[in-house]
């Protein structure tokens, strides 16, 4: 059977597979379900494009390595085809742990579980299945390889995964003006002690990587109404597992039930398989069919805010750079009893708080780093001809509040 | 309330909505039910980016709309305010009719009931709750208004559905060939005696929208891998129907129930008004949800159909000119008897065909007009510079065989 | 030096130049020169995009021949790195013999020389400048080289150039509807007893690609409006040649006085190299420069022909699918006698007539042959899938006649 | 006569002219100069695409200016037609005083006269053409309309030049990690108490086109390849006019001769009228004719200046974040003098020095003004979720040094 297939992308043309190993992860019932997780959740209720999934951003995240290989291997530093496939493979599985709706539910759905501690999971468990012929791809995933440069391609703060989301978000919710050099940029790489670095010549790629960056996270990523929907959710599922565990009946297909009536977390996917095979066995349309029964649900609480979500009747949503005045929260709250139904007593689902933050670069840890022409190695941050980098390399944070426009919506 | 909202389109750049009323009309949840029907149905197992739903392309073609109507004003001809907005809402809602899956399980969920003719009960419902304010609208969705063109773009082989779902489509898929000069033919649209024409200048426009769009059809919407996966959902909803009808307990919202346990048509629309509603609570999450469940359904034949479209083991499918011999398909239905498991009986789930027929221009009925420069008009067809219209004017009509390459899979 | 450089291309990202030989020809003062002469003539006078160079068309063919080559490595093909080098050479070469304006003065600048053999006596010099690099080259541009498919990717109904020219001249005029999917075109090509075939599935690509074309020479390269200005340039032409041939003075950088005093062909360039080095001497800014000093002339036909153009003041033009009526050209001539100023004694260069023709397809001789499923080749104007290539394969030929609104512009 | 035209753009679509003066404008002999002067003068040679002329870029601006005429309308502004159509005048009039190769040439063919200076005589001699048709464009353009937001339009740091052009270069080059989201801009564009102001949701859409700006002056405009192409030309220029005033011949159109034999500055405009006449008369081609003259001349510096830039054979360059070292300069000018003929003496020529300099954002005088939420008015660079203007807001200087690879190239 020929594996040498081509996907059609809108951004870069054509996709292709690189080899039958590739084939064959792809056509995997794990990897083709990331066909049915959004890659940017909710935010198709804001911009009505962003449909786009972790499957298709993982293909692109593919192809776009294979383009820093060879621009890697053109300067003289010899990787070999093993490396590259296991570098190609391990950033298209490094999404492969999301669960449905992603970051949105991913400690809501879990107990204290990062996606990235279940990809781990997930690809030994496909490492056994495929009988070792990842065990590259997990050394680079876990960054046991002593190349440092593949795992800073797989994840860093210029890494692959980046590049191809943000080209692709841009471009299916139109926001142009975020578009990042991902081609320029790679062209920029170079490989430094093992360690991945940038080519002077690329500076203003690299700022221009991070200001984009930045401006996708407040104009999309954070958009307050983006921010209030998916805020919704999450007391949706929450108000969801509190019905499940107190013994109320609430609609749920098989794998999500399991996830409404405990609170599993990491060791409990390490304990018992059943756990992780649950959860490989859910996505989007689990929590929407869901959603959708439980918008007629008895319970006033649970029904008011599925049906809100479906009409996309959302909550206002007020941001600030310092925290809210505890009179301010008191008021609301006074006028949302005022007009509640009487059944209603827990306004914590509809009156909701919190933090969101925007860090365009973070100056600790793994840094951006440039190489200059004299042969230094420079933090991007440090680099005198970016003095924006610095300025924008704390982290920005942000109070929201939320709050239903009414209660009798129903 | 500001109701001058606007949308970001990728394709367009920004979509302004121009009155409140159709801001009223966008926020009801029946057109938000649209955000719920992909455009393109199963098309993102083919092209993973043909995500886009009905919602997006109505808003898309509302926008066309407003276009097409400056473009007749601007050439004289006196066109109202009511006019316009009218017409602009008869595009919006063009679609409003469609069930999940659009067009692939049209014939399947409902009896001999054609989305238009529901699209008309659904407006007229909507007229009734905007208090007339659609009494316009439903005369031109009608076509029984006089001034004709404002139907023709609403429906006709020159409508600007058409316009936008090419240039949707083709932006979603990636196929860049397919695009056509959308901007161009609104520019050359001109009004004769009421009825919608192209100026002379615009013939090769015209062409190559015809070319492009038999191209479309060839390309993705009858991709034959396309075909393949909507059988194989035709089949999973039949068998679900029978089981259901046959008093099986399958698993489904609320109403897709009805659905499954009733042969419903346009008459028990009209009699019962609970249908309609029932039809306007589904979208495409209810089958999805059914279908991941149904995948560990007992009965063999649903739940084997179920897994395969879930992780993509689509059906082998052959296209053909002429009917496939008889004796090819006895030799196969062996084959695959020989192979079946004991329990499986009935082979009409798994030994599929039919026909697809591509008309790239229908010579017939609603001409494409041309307003030639002495002032004659001429079908495209005639037109003698465009032999090529002539040539695919005539429907080619192609035979499909599918079946599945194995049937243990599970 | 590092020769691995990349240029820009807004079409392709990056062109990455493959070898050393490639930079050193490209770096060349001949190749240089195409910097200086548009793609598209005075097309920019109705598509004000349309400045692109042959410059930048030889680059982006010689980066579409890369992709070939690798399509066809990786369909098992053994195509050896110094073909891939040749027939990059050859493509990038391909216009090397084209002079100022390209082909609008191609038969008024020189005597019935076409640009191709003036590109082979140019190969051949630079072969021996190269001493011997560009043999392979050479043998692939005059088709004597026993691959045939090298040679029919440099030049033939289905070549590289074609590719490029149609992307490229979509991209610059921003007719979006000429769009062709040459990628897709690339990835369906096949070598087949050493020919250039296209798989079958590939069809509708070729389809779309004919028709784009077709498209792009009514709708911009035979655009009646350019056709009109490139008539003028002509005739501008051709009375500085006839006033420099009559002893007149007319202005003129040194190799372009040559061309104006004399009546060179392809044997001068043969006998003495002096006139090859005065054609590559000239580019498209010695014919403006003499435009608009000729724009002063005291010749009132040459002086009145420039300012007219410079000012865009263009020719009035008609054309038919029949040769026009003598009668209407005589009342036209009389009407310009009448008008005219009495100097004025040679309408001949005031009203112009001929033909154009656009050929979608030309079934003879070269054909674009389809390498169908079951083996047999098929000439795309035969398979019985694509009736409207039969049906523009026919030549379409038009008359056209130009004259100006007025003869007292100045 | 028709002249509702409509322009091709690639970028924009399709342009339409509002009205009949402006038609008439747009076909004035001044206006149709600008499609002879190129946007980005030599840039071209560093990104092969930017060959867009300022006659493109101004019909780009006046299609945005009417974009935005129409966002301010639509916010309750009572603009009248008037006003709109003469902000769009100004618009396209802008840079209608640019010579050959604008901002190139600016200081050396004319003495300390700016571009915007030769702009409002022009714009006085076509009112007075045009019988006071411009009266209002005039005051627009020298800011003595009392609606100031008009003029801020035209000219300001958020103007609608600014838009487009980044829009256009970012374009034509390729380089498109400097894409802006201008209809985001536009769509937030207010008014307040006559002032141009953006609204507070449009910060980061600011934010992003003024990093965008300074990317594209480090990337495109200031271009190290680009600027020593620039100063090789501003040398050649400078010694034709030495030359042409020691009396020798240099080969020159007859408008360029003026310019060449004589030091014009603004008074010679005021006072002789044939100095604007001779400068209209001028563009890029009388440039590049003398050039490919020059490079015959028997000035040894004046045609090896000519060659090198005909040949892209440019100088080395240098940038610098402080004073070249004395040392270093003198050092290369003895191996200049050691390698250089004899008769060549002036080595000013051969190794020019100099600045540059990039303000993203100029914190003094005409700044952008934000409207927050609560009514106030806050400079962007003041903005406290935007460090990074701050941080871009003071002027970066180069310096750079220039230098022939070879003085024996010919």
């Amino acid at each position: 059977m020929n594996k040498k297939k081509i996907f059609n992308d809108p951004i870069y043309g054509f996709i292709t597979i690189p080899s039958d190993l590739i084939f064959d992860i792809i056509e995997h019932p794990y990897f083709q379900r990331l066909r049915r997780i959004r890659q940017l959740g909710l935010t198709d209720l804001i911009y009505p494009g962003a449909l786009h999934t972790r499957f298709h951003h993982a293909l692109g995240a593919m192809h776009l390595m294979g383009l820093a290989m060879n621009t890697l291997k053109s300067k003289g530093h010899d990787i070999s085809d093993k490396e590259c496939e296991a570098a190609q493979i391990a950033i298209l599985l490094h999404d492969i742990g999301h669960g449905p709706f992603s970051h949105v539910l991913e400690h809501t759905l879990l107990n204290n579980t990062s996606h990235e501690k279940i990809s781990n999971l997930i690809i030994s468990e496909l490492n056994k299945e495929f009988k070792g012929a990842l065990d590259l791809t997990e050394k680079i995933f876990k960054n046991t390889y002593p190349r440092k440069f593949l795992h800073q391609l797989v994840s860093s703060q210029l890494d692959i995964d980046r590049l191809d989301y943000l080209k692709r978000d841009c471009f299916f919710t139109g926001v142009s003006e975020g578009t990042i050099g991902a081609d320029r940029i790679i062209k920029m790489l170079e490989i430094h002690k093992d360690q991945l670095v940038v080519e002077e010549k690329g500076i203003y790629s690299i700022e221009n990587f991070l200001t984009a960056r930045r401006l996708m996270y407040w104009q999309v990523y954070l958009h307050k109404t983006t921010v209030s929907a998916e805020k919704m959710m999450i007391q949706i599922v929450r108000r969801a597992k509190y019905l499940a565990q107190q013994g109320e009946k609430v609609f749920a297909s098989e794998p999500l039930s399991i996830f409404l009536q405990n609170d599993i977390g990491y060791n409990d996917f390490v304990k018992n398989k059943k756990y992780l095979k649950a959860f490989l066995a859910m996505d989007d349309f689990d929590i929407w069919a869901s959603i959708k029964s439980w918008a007629h649900h008895k319970d006033y609480i649970l029904s008011t805010l599925c049906k809100s979500l479906l009409e996309r009747k959302l909550f206002k949503i007020k941001l600030s750079g310092k925290n809210f005045d505890k009179k301010e929260i008191e008021i609301l709250k006074k006028e949302l009893y005022r007009k509640s139904p009487e059944k209603l007593l827990d306004l914590s689902y509809f009156l909701v708080t919190g933090t969101i933050t925007n860090a365009a670069y973070v100056a600790q840890g793994d840094k951006i780093n440039i190489l200059m022409k004299n042969g230094n190695i420079v933090d991007v941050a440090s680099a005198s001809d970016l003095p924006n980098i610095k300025a924008i390399s704390k982290i920005v944070k942000k109070h929201y509040l939320c709050w239903p426009k009414s209660l009798y919506l129903y």
